[in-house]
């Protein structure tokens, strides 16, 4: 069995019940998630060794955290307990018309607030096959920056896989320029995930808008590997029809081969559209390092990340067995 | 800021859990609501000074009527306590082929027995710009009848804008011709909210079924105005394809012009479709009171209307920039 | 196996969660409960054939009421469907120093519009062998007063035994005498439930306040079957130490013996202080029709009721196999 | 009044809230069900006299499926209470591209170690006018399977209607032909409700599998009252297009004009799948014994299907207005 | 009516149902509290016209908590809207021998960053006759407690009366001298609101600690209005017999007798034991601003907020009624 | 850090919400619980390194049963999948007079079914340093009472202490004599927990039964060292007051000093009653194998278990410091 280290924040999410909007009535649901912690979920479930390392203070919050972990069967030996606060977002999932609304609360958190010498990245990845990174950690400070370069540069050191999913979030870059800080990273992955949106942002890599969809991810990703290095590349893209139904589907593009393998399209109507993406990037390490060819493996990790928008919370629960299922019965 | 007062009965609200049907569970879900209530609270949550006239008893349930209004915002000054219970009505949502189901248990209320010389309208309406009423209360009582065409006539003689949704509930007016108490009231209503079939049973006015829905609109708006003066004729249009889906959509008749504004067509998933019709009048007084002119105004009114269907309650829990971005997005 | 008919009105209770005040939150549990209802209710439990007489309404709140009386057991082949609406109350429950609060909106309801022809009392009891009723229904109109009446006069007519539980409520006789009404049905009435304030309010015999708990009993019994001939007497005693804890104890009066039997005293953790008087008369009519003498009547009746104030509704749902464990256990 | 008699397996069923998977939450719903008392349930709502006979254990969870059958209307006089524990089966949802996912806990059962000796089926049946079985009675044990065709033997003595569902489930019968077991109960029945799947496996008869849907039904139904004798044979038609939407039709093949007649086609949003083929067959089992003819009986048994698929629960609590107001919708 | 002005900060509490511990189930029930926030809504419920100032964010968060208020009857038209973000606070509630646990997340909260410049005391104060102040505010940083200070000035400066409570938490004056920001602070207030360690560590004074409770305050109380001038001083008395049992009793000490008033004791099984301090200030304001003389008033003081032990949430929803009825009641 | 392993049956418990009888509303509460679990649960809470040895089916009831232990930091390694069914068990709680009820369906079970040679004792104990198992495993089959014994002589036979929880539950031995496999299994254990009723049924050794409390404690102590070695002999003594409250005090016996201890005792307001026993072993385990002396121990141990009787659930969730806050707390 692989083992895959994610590494990245993990927060509480609190949402209201149903399709209400926030206190609208006194309760809240708890989830916990995070976009590397739900990649680690999804591994867990798939059968791999996934260890999360992350930073969560020595209070209950903390302790209901690692918890969560601990459930869903990720290793949590590496987390790091301190700092004052865990993050938190609220989230109002939203209905049809009425899109979901996030509140996000995590400013000052215990992972923000990361020492990076904390973290012995040695220890932390022997045995390792495989380091996950999202574009993410690098924009909640600096601890958290050069903690994950170098994550990166041990993990290439042993010869193991690095994925990065870009994951832009403008609000958080909110007036900086994230390439100084992602491209490094970019160079030292194998696998990049993102979207054209992403790219321009992220990697000031922008390529003709007009073409169409898979075309334009051939540019984009031929761009990506010739400026950085990554031999493939996968873009997932969700169209928003509402907030009750989305278009899904994805492209991986494979340096060798210098072709794009796309999935089919699924669409969904949505029980919880939160940890879509991070369940494309897990499904996608679980297929490729369990030796999925290109076109099984953007297929598995797209059936896979369809499945997950049916389930409540961040985390994807859903077996190997269960997404061979659905791409055996949607052809 | 404008101020807006609303008249007329709130109502208790009991609804099983779900797609429940009654009793199924022990739980029963509350809320409070009435058509002008429901005006009330909208405009509250678009910012406008909203006051609410009403009658409820001076026990736990009247007050938890008040309370309710209050946490949305609403002015309750003028709210009367007394009589013996709060009228109440039972929901169950119902789900796709099998319908809501309504049980109304509102006879002998407090509001139906109110008083008219207990509300000094000329105290109540001191600075208001406008005063909204509809045909459900004059069918509860003497009382409310004579108190809300004294609400009018003292709206008019402090020059506020006067509107009326008819809001026509035939069970209410069992054997009686509704038309001797309301077409007095539409004579002193600006604007005039309806469909083809309450203007029928409610004024007396009818023409050629066969027309197709915006003649037929103008037609009936036409001799409304001629009949009775109102400037504005508005109509909501609900399709309702099963208990989950409705089509939305609405025009507004404006006799300066001569002319209709149609609305584009939502087609909604259903959370809760209590409320449609009483959103739309709120979000049209907004728009028309802040100044909107006619297409712009019915657009923001059925935009406002359509999220109302994706909010459990029977209140608009939404602000005026959330109606203005689904405008945006829905073009 | 006995057969016990039960004649009286049947209610929707509505109580937040807990501890919560009224509208804390949007929830409210529903429970469906009545003085008489509760006992046919217990009796089921007991194993006795019990049918319930009452009116509800043709309507998902009566279907409810059915619904609820036939998962306990009870069988409602003679229960007359029609008026307009059932009756509510509201309960708070209430917490320690701070009192039970209850709400009743029942005016009007469908029990207090009955027309007592529309009850043949000939076919109703045939093959019974107990009537249960209770002093709230006269206090509930006209149409209930009469059939009340006619029961226990068809009762008697055929031997079967009738037991008239008091229930005094004042707020119900508002302003009339209860003698008028209550005198003659407890003329009918073999056993009689009550307790000193209620046979001083609506029989009219008082005897010396200043005498200590059992000889004031066997005072106040010796009265009643003096001057109206009832065999037996019970009484509750319940003191309300706060809302969270009563002392429970009872005494039952036989004139054959002119002796009183009093049962232990039970100190409880109120889990729900409703419906403790009327399992205590389920309890009595079962122990009696059983074949149980007086003093074990009592503290069986006492043990059941005790039992009662541990579970939550109206309902006693124990068996005789968990009242005989707890009297064992209790000594 | 018709009376109709079921007899088979009533479990009790738990299921996550809403979408969830199972386990994520630590609450369960819990429901009771079963194929023939989903039949049961439905023709007492129907305001047929209809009466469960099974066995369940003599502890709380026999009390509660009692409980659940009596609160529905249906008549409890002849359930056996014995054997050590009552079957359970776990069910979650699912949501549209996630398939619904069901664990069984039946073995051991009450009612699958029955003894035929202790169900007098004279007794029982005395006054039946028909008797509803199905296929995976016969599965469940011999005591189940004897008792079975004890009883349909019986109904036929008396000249009563026996109808069978088919109800192919292929793990119950693991490794084992359900032929000799099935072919002669149907030979017993009047009414065969099954599917082409379950005609092939249980009763051995197959046809052109390339015939389109009718003709198909048509062959099928011929062959069997060819060599079973069944009268009237029903087919119901599902088709899954996902979790949460499903297809819904049937047709109804009558020997006597040897023609089938085919109900309109229900799309519907789903809000749990489970008891659709038993409300079609307690709606065939009522428009048939209340005169409905052949096409109106398949209308409605569909429509009446339809529906359940819209109520949570196994049961379909339904009335006959319902299902002829949608009938009347549906034109 | 009095009008009263409360100032300090509003949190969202969020604590697990029942006597859970932290995330053991996926429930959050919210609560919105704060010190001064009970005493603004206590008053709220007696009658009061009773307003508060605070700053929340403007999301959905600040909104939540203006809701609250809202509902509860306070004037809100003060509230600051700006920040960052709203302090949270998580509490988990104990049983028995098992103690209450708090985890607080309110650092760089929006009213923790409040700019003292934003709030025109002069404008706030107009007609108000007393101002409400806590210990915690001057905690919470630079602004907060300059703020507080210029409110108390001005409430002087125009004749107000103005109450503090001191509210002593360790953890928020970590490793600094309370006494230079509250000494100034009492100075300013007319009713001083405490108890023996929060004089002690806030005020700088302290008496011989082996004095018996009455002795003891009455010796406090006099250095107290000896030093700072404060005519009234109170204190409250709370014996932890357990998480689910406290004793509860007051003292208030008048300058102008030189006496103390003592209530009677009240033991309390706990519903939730948030808010009683602030509910006794709440009060004991109510109690001197109409006009109840020392003892009335302490007594009613303590009345009040026992009576908040037995109510869920931070917030003492009682009425002037309900507390008398107690007083009563209690003798 | 130590290493203990624990063997044992793990099940599915089900309880109605709060005070509720069985199926008095729909939903169930679920834990996961069994003896040992509940052992090793609490062991890990106290930070020891702790693992689960036990047998579950590879279905979803199994998955919920390893997430639970994984949960709360159970090391889930060795457990064995495989078998039809989980066992459950259905708690109903009571409330003071109305005592606890249990149904349990466990027969036929994963473990119960569970093959010896399936488990390597050498690879599974590598490295621990103590063993626990208890009386029930015996009870529920063959397989289940070989694997114990294995279990016990591979644990002596490197060095492990090896602790026995009698545990006596009669209903599980019916009609057979514990003591054939509990003596030698008892000859196997360093360390007893049991009770004076459970040595005398299972291990066949009883004294004189009019002895005071602790003298009767150290003379079967005394009896069980001489009889079968054990060196420490920890006795439990719970008086079940009521349903809701229950004294809870414990003694252990050293051999060495052939001295018993004995805990204060603790009077607890019950909040769950399961587990006490369990919790108790699990902390004397943690007290031993971290240095704590006798009496400190069962200080201890008693503390621990007196706390988890405020806890929902089977699992004692505290700290060693929480429970030994309430050592200081209680003196």
């Amino acid at each position: 069995m692989k083992r895959v280290v994610s590494f990245g924040e993990i927060m509480l999410r609190l949402s209201p019940p149903g399709h209400e909007r926030f206190f609208q009535s006194p309760e809240l649901r708890t989830y916990f998630g995070g976009s590397e912690a739900n990649v680690a979920v999804s591994l867990a479930h798939f059968g791999v060794r996934s260890d999360y390392v992350t930073r969560v203070p020595a209070n209950a919050l903390g302790d209901g955290a690692v918890r969560a972990l601990r459930a869903e069967g990720v290793g949590v030996e590496h987390v790091v307990r301190g700092g004052s606060r865990l993050g938190l977002y609220f989230v109002e999932s939203g209905a049809d018309l009425r899109p979901m609304r996030v509140v996000y609360d995590r400013a000052g958190s215990a992972f923000a607030q990361l020492d990076p010498a904390g973290i012995d990245w040695a220890a932390v990845l022997t045995g390792a096959d495989w380091l996950h990174l999202s574009g993410i950690t690098p924009a909640l400070g600096d601890g958290p920056a050069r903690a994950a370069q170098e994550a990166a540069t041990a993990a290439r050191g042993i010869g193991a896989t690095v994925s990065l999913d870009l994951n832009y979030r403008p609000a958080l870059w909110a007036g900086r320029d994230p390439s100084a800080l992602i491209r490094p990273l970019a160079e030292s992955a194998d696998v990049l995930i993102a979207n054209p949106g992403a790219v321009d942002a992220m990697l000031d890599i922008r390529v003709d808008g007009a073409l169409e969809w898979e075309k334009r991810l051939t540019a984009i990703a031929a761009r990506v590997h010739e400026e950085l290095g990554c031999g493939q590349v996968a873009m997932t893209h969700r169209e928003v029809l509402s907030a009750s139904e989305h278009g899904w589907s994805a492209a991986l593009y494979e340096a060798t081969g210098k072709n794009a393998h796309a999935s089919r399209r699924y669409q969904v109507r949505i029980v919880d559209r939160v940890g879509g993406g991070d369940s494309f990037a897990a499904a996608l390490i679980f297929a490729r390092s369990s030796g999925r060819a290109g076109l099984d493996a953007v297929r598995f990790a797209t059936a896979a990340s369809a499945l997950k928008l049916t389930i409540p919370g961040d985390f994807n629960r859903v077996s190997v067995e269960e997404v061979d299922r659905l791409l055996e019965a949607s052809g």
